[in-house]
């Protein structure tokens, strides 16, 4: 084998590790994305003061560990490439999120309802996450365990308090509950790139958490007087780039100030 | 005086005529552009399929007028610039509609209503503007009015079908109609580009309407068994590209297309 091809095959050997490794980011990072930017439209529309700037520092919580996810994703994409341009600047089926985080925030309900559903899973992730073999991504799940157990304390302190209180609470909770019970089960779901990442001892095998995600939750909505649903069919799409009605509007808001005025800094 | 100047005069004088012929028309087709996007929305959504096929039959008449009087602006401005252009690369401030047409769909009375304060201006503007000297825009009118006397009899008679309905129809129509009537002072306001094309002969006075819409819109209500709301006090800004905070979010998934994908063709 001559120089030229070794050198080669190494090359693209990297490459392909690169890439894994940046789409194994996106499945993760865009979560984060979404979640947080659903939040944030609620910045200034909570239904109390202490709960909206609750809900405006997890968005803010969540922004934060996108941009440490996309600073390294940049840096492995290489180039002139920025966090900006991987927030703002792809298409609708390039962002790899699942359904459940960018489903709308209909009513108060619905937002912890979302947000529960998502931060029992978060945490699992990050616990584990922390014992990545890539350095880079083993200290962003550090930095955000902390706060994503924060998030977790909230919504389920929540979900209690919705769902053994009043009967229009009760109510509301478990309608949101149930619809949104569809979107769960595809946190769970491998793509390619997961795969792959485990692997190479980076990733998480997001498919052995299902069993204690479920009864974690299940014990949670036990103890919050909820019923848990029960369902036979679930979505999915969101981690291969096909995503409900929602999603297109979500970016288009999302996306504005970076399409209007290309390359803008604050 | 020598010849240089002379021409360089009316050079400025054409640039100026057409500089006041381009505002003036955006602050008639921005409002079909944005009342047409609104009623777009609901594509699909209506409450039952005749009313959901009239609504977005309206909305693909007002986008075609918008085209019209875009296409000649596009012309007057001159260059590159095309229809396009107009239509979804300007930024905010740069829409000349009145607040009233930018109003969200919160329910099926504020799209009546909406529609409904709107066609009553509509139909009276366009009558004048057949007369317009300008005999582009005399042309656009004429075309035109057919189509909004159809979208001011399809809006009225709501009006009296919800307002002299069930007591639900009844209170929702009105709240609308009290909510929406604080944007109708702006459809007469008169900025420096209308009284400038009213001194020239091609721009309607529509200040001079005022009094007849009032009188016209106040029939209607009385008809249909609702009350004319007492107002002293009402909201401008929109004619000077100063929106309410829907504006924003109206323009994000209106230009999606062309700012994700610019110069993109169908």
């Amino acid at each position: 084998m001559s120089t030229i091809e070794s050198s080669s095959r190494m090359k693209t050997n990297t490459t392909d590790i690169s890439e894994v490794l940046i789409q194994y980011i996106y499945g993760i990072a865009d979560n984060a994305l979404i979640l947080g930017q659903r939040l944030s439209e609620l910045c200034g529309h909570g239904p109390n003061l202490e709960t909206d700037i609750a809900g405006t520092n997890i968005a803010l919580d969540l922004l934060g560990q996108t941009r440490g996810y996309y600073q390294y994703a940049a840096q492995l994409k290489g180039g002139d490439t920025t966090e900006d341009d991987i927030a703002y600047l792809r298409t609708e089926r390039e962002y790899k999120n699942v359904l459940l985080v960018e489903q709308p925030n209909k009513h108060f309900g619905y937002v912890i309802a979302r947000q529960f559903l998502y931060d029992m899973f978060h945490v699992m992730l990050l616990e584990k996450l922390q014992n990545s073999q890539d350095p880079t991504l083993a200290a962003i799940a550090k930095k955000g365990i902390k706060e994503v157990r924060y998030h977790q304390r909230f919504s389920s302190d929540w979900i209690k308090r919705l769902g053994d209180g009043t009967p229009e609470s009760h109510e509301k909770i478990q309608e949101a509950i149930n619809t949104l019970w569809t979107y769960t089960d595809e946190l769970f779901h491998m793509t390619e790139a997961d795969k792959k990442a485990v692997d190479m001892g980076v990733g998480v095998d997001a498919s052995a958490l299902k069993g204690e995600y479920y009864t974690r939750v299940r014990e949670l909505l036990d103890a919050s007087t909820l019923e848990v649903p029960e369902m036979k069919w679930f979505q999915k799409g969101g981690k291969q780039g096909i995503h409900t009605e929602h999603m297109g509007y979500l970016l288009a808001d999302l996306q504005y100030m970076q399409r209007t005025y290309p390359g803008m800094k604050w």
